[in-house]
């Protein structure tokens, strides 16, 4: 079964506290993204066993183990993208996922992604977050044959547009087996992982 | 072993004969999408045995016949959108997989969609085609827990904007599992329902 | 008679509380929108009966009880869209229409607001308010055949560019009988919503 | 009951006068949009009491005559966005509306409105059609109380970036009770003309 | 002889009083715009007879009284907008123009704009100053045979886009004689106009 | 008195001619802008007086004679631009200034430009057409205290985006004194510029 | 010296004859870039030993042989891509380079890009041309230790919307050493490639 | 040997720290951009002889001195400039280059930049930062011919839409030999410059 999830943006930490409670009543796994930690206060306050994930702005409610699944890959290229790709790999666990992250692997140092090759040829998935030029999920899905989910970070500045620059890269990406979603949308890209990588397991989604 | 693909767009028939020629030699399925008539007569002249598919604007040559996997549902709400919708469908069927076509589906008469519920719960991934203000995948993607890979047309008029309209609009989706392709790319998002359907087959990809 | 309204963005509390005041000796009915709780405080002292709305951001003065004719419906899917739901709600009462809530539908839920169909059709004039990809207004307007305004939100992020997305869609919306106000103009609409459903009552408007 | 609608633009006239002939089985009046001189040779090859309307672009088929109920007042101020706004005009008389045509008056020569004050203070419900800075919904919905449905035009040159200049003008209106469709979207603008003056006439839309 | 003139914003305090300083030795009218109480507060104790318009943000000196010709005619049409008119009104002052103020007039309440026809009739040079769809020149230089000088402001929220909306409507006015400053310049129409008014004083600019 | 004058873009010869020929009734001084020769041959059919400028694409109709009036300049950077800067010639010709041509000065031979300082300080007010990047009214400000009136236009490539480079270039002018009207109106600056030269004749406009 | 340039887009093939003819008569190496086969024909007629590069659309004229330095090398990733990178070639060779062209290079395929690794590690100066997502350039720099010259193209569809993405991409490069010219700008780049070049040649440039 | 460089923008003091510690083991220079004066308090705990540059906000280190070689010339306009043309000057002295600084010209002054001509004429390469119109580069680039690096920043307001007047006007200057990074991009800037005026020096980069 798929987590229950509420996005912590533009609500106040007593409304997210409140929407998480009603949801861990009902479901065994609930994340809360863009959460900070004042955010966290409130719904720890309610759910004592929820936990935070600082870097990926993120709380999670796990009350039934999982068993992690391998096969998703997660490339980051510079620090400052590290929230969004840690919000990914923070989705994608609560899904069940295993998830190997490599990071520090940008385009302009192509021989330090390629050092890499094996980890992206056991890939069942790939999530590929960066910002400026946004190169890195053309470079990689030219190197597999998995998907290659990508994420535009809004990570630069000046005629970065806040993402526009890599969003618009990954969307012209010239090497097939890329999709995209918005813009520092480290959720959705783990997510979507996290459901493809699923179909390895069952014939049929529940 | 995945299709050689040429992009016909840009290239006069005569390049484009002699590349598909020459990967022909090499490969045993070829695609060439955005291919008109004179394209395809170039094509068939050096290549007899290639086939045109026009709607789909493609041009593709087999001569390894490759059983075709179920699992890859297509939604399309408008007879324009047909073009687009069509080049998936031929990518994704060259690449082995079988594809469940569900035309004639808007957001603007949600019964018709609600009707085809269990064509959409038999996928394995789903491909949402739209124009104007690309709302199908937020539905479908409500309804399913599978991956759902959207594509903007640049079907509609003014602030349309060429497809940004949908575009923007399949970014900002609403419900989890959403991963965009390029406006008009209905290849990218064949080949990436295709790739997300192998999955399903075997452990590992090649 | 319409009221008189004042925008309180962009102006001090004392501004406020003088053109308010002003105001409050021609007419029976005024209306402040986009005022914060200073502005309120200012108004108060100035008029002591007037009233705020806190989600609203709206401050009411009504000297002559009108009677709220039914026939206005508002549609909201998301907790972060009330503020400018509520802003269309408080003017469209203050112009004496009676307003049926219908929030937390979105069309990544499309049974939930499938639920309302009653309330969707016993309505002489609708308002759909949505941010992200902006899709209720189409799916509302396929299911009923009177008018829908439409207010795109701001509430998104990355490529949402501040409410542009659902903007674009609803303005490309494929479903007829849809129309559109500014980004986050909660007012526009609650008002455009207020004089269609007055001309229900009386053969030509005053 | 609503005429059944087809836009024509981005089909050929075979297919434009398949689907007309099949709604014209079940509907006893269809709307054709952007439709050219070849399209309705073969729309009335297969319907022969199909009419054209030239500058409105669109074709007609009506098999029970019905009362024109007025109150649909239609502004426009340039020769070159008469095509947009005999679009608007053929849709609200097809929906049953009496449309009083009030043609070249612009901003520029605001006395040439002022004169058709009158014409202003009957309607229910006004379209105004205007390019270039598109004023024209400000001044009039600051001259009446009844709705105001604008339609920014395609029409200027330059920065007006295809109708995108009037389009912000008229979401931006200062002015009360103005909603917006889409540039070049007179069919969207008369058929929400029309449902809001069928108020009037019955308690509840059927 | 014209005034020396610093721009404050993106300056501290200390340089533009160092700046002003400079210039002070040199000329008899000095003008500082976008300047905060902070920046005169060090202009002042540098130069002791600066002068600080508070609405305009703008701090002048004058050594050197000069006689102001009348012919300028300011517009302006909400209270939010005024900051940007009387720093052009200042400006104007500065280089010897009488400025003629015309405030709360938007064509919204076109009839408020009609009443000053005859101030509109005696100007050499119109400042027409206007946010939200900025539809204000359009109209006024229908009025008048003189030129207008245009100045979008960012008033306005939404679909305004930080003054896009009506700087786009004032280049593209239908009505001729308008010529457009930068969003917010209220210095360059005041300047503008002031050099315009000078025209008519001598055969020859110096 | 001024011209009338019809924009011949967006109309057939037929109607174009019509209109001069109704307005040719009661003005002694026609022009029609954006005329081709087709456009040029029906009216000349209906006025045999009417006379055609080629590279300025305009018709004009002049039967009283007027005296012109020096004081007009008009830079022009590329032969590209001429049909543009004619255009603004035509214009301020028909309006009774005398206008000093001064073509080929760009900004990237700025010598050539400084060879005709005598010709910019003996102007009352200065037209600069420029495309690519817009420079040229800058620099010309900052060589005279005269009214600049900057046309951007649409030539060049790539990111000139249709003019959009040299429109947002002459917007952010670094020297006071200068105003734009939208790209390629060449008629909107030539009548600006005319109603200004004519400031300098009379105490009080017509 | 450095060649005469003209830009044949936008004039008369008659025009450019005439420009070329009269700088032929003062210079011995002339560039006419953006020229198709009339303007040619038109050029040969005045200049019999002019030559044309039909890949580049450029005509060249050279009456004094230069010899070639090597240094620039020219990176190229798809065939649509050509006609840039070869303007960029016949541009580099007139003024006196050897340009070492290595096409069928793209970040898709960056095994084959490494296999030119000696190629760029030779250069003094490379130009990287590029339409889609434009991620050559930093690839290619994070290779070397010399300016690279990026140039993005219009080739894409879609989201590329006319070269927009290659230039974010480009302009957001997050190697150093990247610089870029206008879409499609192959003169630009071959031009200042040329100019750096020569550095190496001389002390100080003539 | 180039210096090892860390952007300081989005890493917190203790982050950059860490790395500029790291990287100080391995190399003789390191740069850190963007860096505020909390962020030197960090570094200068880890690396006492770390040295800040506070206009330019860069912090280097600098343990093996290097001879400085003539050749680079910044220029640039307004004092809001500075901080971008001083991350210039500081990046490029730390490759050992000579800065020469040439402040305080703008276009809208053009005599006091002729008056800099001999620093123009000595320069190998030239840095050319400029905001608002951004016409500097295209000036420069007319008056010599060595390449010339194109800085845009966002100083402005209103229509420069943080910077993107002058990058699309340097992207179009009408002169050769202009080559562009990003706005506000003074380390790309002189970076470029570096390695370019290293080509003087020897005939083949290290």
């Amino acid at each position: 079964m798929l987590p229950e999830v509420v996005l912590g943006e533009g609500k106040t930490p007593h409304q997210v506290a409140e929407i998480a409670t009603r949801l861990a009543e009902q479901a065994d796994r609930v994340l809360v993204t863009r959460a900070d930690a004042d955010c966290f206060a409130a719904v720890r306050e309610a759910i004592p066993d929820a936990e935070y994930h600082e870097t990926a702005r993120s709380i999670t409610l796990v009350r039934n183990a999982m068993r992690r699944e391998p096969g998703v890959t997660l490339l980051c290229g510079g620090t400052a993208d590290l929230p969004v790709a840690e919000e990914a790999a923070v989705t994608a666990e609560l899904m069940g996922n295993e998830v190997q992250r490599v990071y520090d692997v940008g385009v302009a140092g192509i021989h330090r992604l390629l050092d890499h090759l094996p980890a992206l040829q056991d890939a069942r998935v790939i999530i590929a977050v960066a910002g400026m030029e946004g190169a890195l999920p053309s470079v990689v899905a030219g190197l597999v044959a998995v998907p290659v989910i990508a994420v535009p970070t809004s990570v630069g500045y000046g005629a970065s547009f806040g993402g526009i620059a890599p969003l618009l890269a990954m969307l012209n990406a010239c090497a097939a087996g890329v999709s995209v979603v918005n813009i520092d949308n480290g959720f959705g890209a783990g997510y979507q992982a996290g459901v493809i990588n699923r179909l390895a397991l069952s014939e049929r989604p529940d």
